[in-house]
Parts: structure tokens; C-alpha cells; sequence
């Protein structure tokens, strides 16, 4: 699976891509991801890539033609099966959207800055928006990061352990029940007695119940 | 304001804040963002944080100690608002939390990684679980970084044009209206005819237009 990236802050991304199951990824020839500065693509001298709005109003406005050249230039390279925006007016992504992402070949994320694209970037390019949630952040960087986490850490062989995406929260429809480790006493907040009963059949339905009443307390909208 | 984040992957979260409006907001003095390496308090010589869950299953579980040492040391040098714990079984973030958020001084912000912490760290010390959407990532890490974010742009004086985050989208329940920038025609594709007009009682009538047509058709959930 590949992505490419398009972002004004290619030196945001560094560091995530370059730990942990991303890291791993890349090293095991699961994932690439290959982020282009769209500066390199400016159509001036200056390499900005923003101007003021049409109709006036505060904020800048990312220019149709550095994104344009920067995605024909990919598309003749091989064939995208979507080009993703990120955006808070996006579909809200979820883990039934992560899984479906997770079966595409080629992935190309466009990271909005400012004040937001010019539309007919959207209008002509975009295959699917995508906003990680309701709330406004400064770019499309730690969203396009995120949309990448939750995707490439579903791509088979990618997690050590097989089982443990599985059984995550939601994939399921439940929360995870409550998880404990050493010491069972610690300063008097002792480890419940069922898992320490050694008891599986036990241990898995007081797992199962409390996922259940975690997910009842906490989100009943999963159980609907 | 101040961030104190807690995680066993501090270099992860190096580049973004180090960047964009983070990076300004830390110039600034407007906010200071402290990342503490979770192994530093590891109680043995490997360094180790996490250990077997007790009951078996698949994954690791982040011991109570090592946390609770951090935790502890923060807290015998200042007073913090909130002690967060970034999970999918918290609460959504959206606009508003972020909005409440802004107004708070210290906040402590716990990343799990693995298959989650110690049941007891959250009983004990968190006083509230956030999650940044309904999918599951590798670690807290990139939504700590999205709820930081989130937070420090809504600081007065961290953003240069201050009219530019209450005209976000979210902030007054809308979706924004589309953006245009030059050209006016990118192969013939045109900017509407509205925003060259002049005339900004008609520019500001069709912006709202907008964006109430855009909230209706994508996101009807914000209107009700």
C-alpha cells in the first residue's frame, strides 16, 4: 500500500511516520508513504502557494495550480484509488472507513493549511473528504497522520500480533474491557480476583460483561 | 498555558510540535508543551513499562508504577486542571471541549500505547478520558497532538488574524463557505461570479447561502 502526501509542512510529518508500527510498516515493505512539499511546486519565485480570497475576508487561500501540478504529476505515475481531503466538512472517519481504506493500492492525502483550497481543487480532484472529527484544527497534517495510523496498522502483517487488532475497540461494536498488569496490590488498588483466578471461561465473560457496561455507561450510540 | 504529555514515544511527537502555530504559540509564550519520556520512570534496568496482562489475551499492558511516578512528580510541582487520558473509550472531542479546554492553565495528558494502561492509573488519577474519534490508533500520541493543537490555536493572541478562529468551521455551527483564490479562470474553470462582484453584502449573503447549503447536504446532524 502507498501513500503520498501533500502538505506546505512536510517537516510535521516527520517524526510520525518515522516511529513505531509506521516505522515498522515502511521497514517491512507493507506501506510507503512518501510525502511531497507542495512549496516545490509553486508556480513563483517566492514558492508560496497561497493568495488572498476572492470576495475578500480574513484567512489565506491555497492556490489551485501548485496543488494541481503537484497531483497530475503523481496521477502519470500510477493510478490513485482515491485522493482524499482532508477537512472538518469531510465524512467523519470511523473504523468500518478505516477497514475499507485499508484494501486500496494507492492512497493520495491533499493537507489543506490557511484558511482553506481553493474549491475547485475539491471539485475537480478530490475522490473522498475525510474530517478525523468535529473540531478545527491548523492543518491537514495530524489528520492525514491519523487517517495513515489507523489504515496501515489493519494492513496484514503489519501488527506482531494478529489477533490483537481484532480485538480492539469498535472493531468488535464494544469498548475494551478494563486491562491490568503487575503488581495485583499496588499501595491497596488491588487487581480484580477473577482475573487472577486462572479460570478462562471465567475471565472471558467478566471481560465480555465489562465491555458491555462500558459500552452502555459510555457510548450506547455503539449498541443501537 | 502549559501541556505536560506523558508517553513511551516522546520522538514521535517531536515534529509536530515544532512546526506551524505550535511552534509560534511556544515563541510566543503562549503555550509551553513538555513531553516526558515514560521510561524515565521505568522501575527496572530495561527500561521496561509494560508488562502481561493479568487474566492472558494478546497484547501488553502499560504498568501502574512508571505512570504513576511521572504523575506524581508533575503534581508535587504545580496544581493541574485535568490529568486526560487519550483512549477510544473517552469522551469525543469536538469544538466545544476544545473551547473549554482553552480556558484552563495546566493539563496533563497521558498517551497509552499497547493494548492500554492499568485499569488503576485511570481509576486513580485521570480526571478525564478523551478520544479524538471512533477508530483506533497505534498510541495517544497523534490524538495528544490533535487535542493540542485544537486547544492552543483558540488561545488569544497565538493565531495573527484573530478573527480567522471564530470564522472557523464549527465555531458559529456552519460548515464554511467555498474558498476561492487565483485565477479567477484555471482552465476554464471558473470562481463564481458573486465574488468579483464587489458588492460584499451580496459576497457575505452567498457565503452564508453556502454555507448552510453545504451543512444541510453533509452534516444535517449540526443543524438539528
Amino acid at each position: 500500500m502507498r501513500f503520498d502526501i501533500i502538505t506546505v509542512l512536510p517537516g510535521l510529518l516527520e517524526s510520525p511516520f518515522a516511529h513505531s508500527i509506521l516505522q515498522r510498516a515502511q521497514k517491512k515493505g507493507k506501506a510507503e508513504i512518501i510525502v511531497h512539499n507542495l512549496r516545490d511546486y509553486s508556480t513563483n519565485k517566492q514558492k508560496s502557494v497561497d493568495d488572498y480570497p476572492y470576495g475578500g475576508g480574513s484567512g489565506m487561500v491555497m492556490q489551485i495550480e501548485p496543488f494541481a501540478s503537484c497531483i497530475e504529476k503523481l496521477k502519470a505515475e500510477r493510478v490513485y484509488d482515491e485522493i482524499i481531503f482532508m477537512s472538518p466538512d469531510g465524512t467523519t472517519l470511523n473504523q468500518d472507513m478505516a477497514n475499507e481504506l485499508a484494501l486500496k493500492g494507492n492512497i493520495m492525502i491533499l493537507c489543506g493549511h490557511y484558511k482553506g483550497i481553493d474549491q475547485r481543487i475539491r471539485d475537480i480532484y478530490v475522490t473522498r473528504e475525510i474530517s478525523v472529527g468535529d473540531y478545527v484544527l491548523s492543518g491537514g497534517e495530524l489528520p492525514a497522520a491519523i487517517v495513515v495510523d489507523a489504515v496501515v496498522r489493519l494492513i496484514p502483517g503489519v501488527l506482531n500480533d494478529e489477533t490483537s487488532a481484532l480485538s480492539d475497540s469498535f472493531q468488535g461494536g464494544l469498548l475494551d474491557a478494563p486491562v491490568y498488569s503487575r503488581p495485583a496490590d499496588w499501595k491497596g488498588h488491588k487487581v480484580p480476583d477473577v482475573l487472577l483466578s486462572g479460570d478462562q471461561a471465567k475471565i472471558e465473560n467478566w471481560r465480555h460483561e465489562q465491555s458491555l457496561k462500558r459500552t452502555q455507561e459510555r457510548r450506547p450510540d455503539l449498541l443501537e
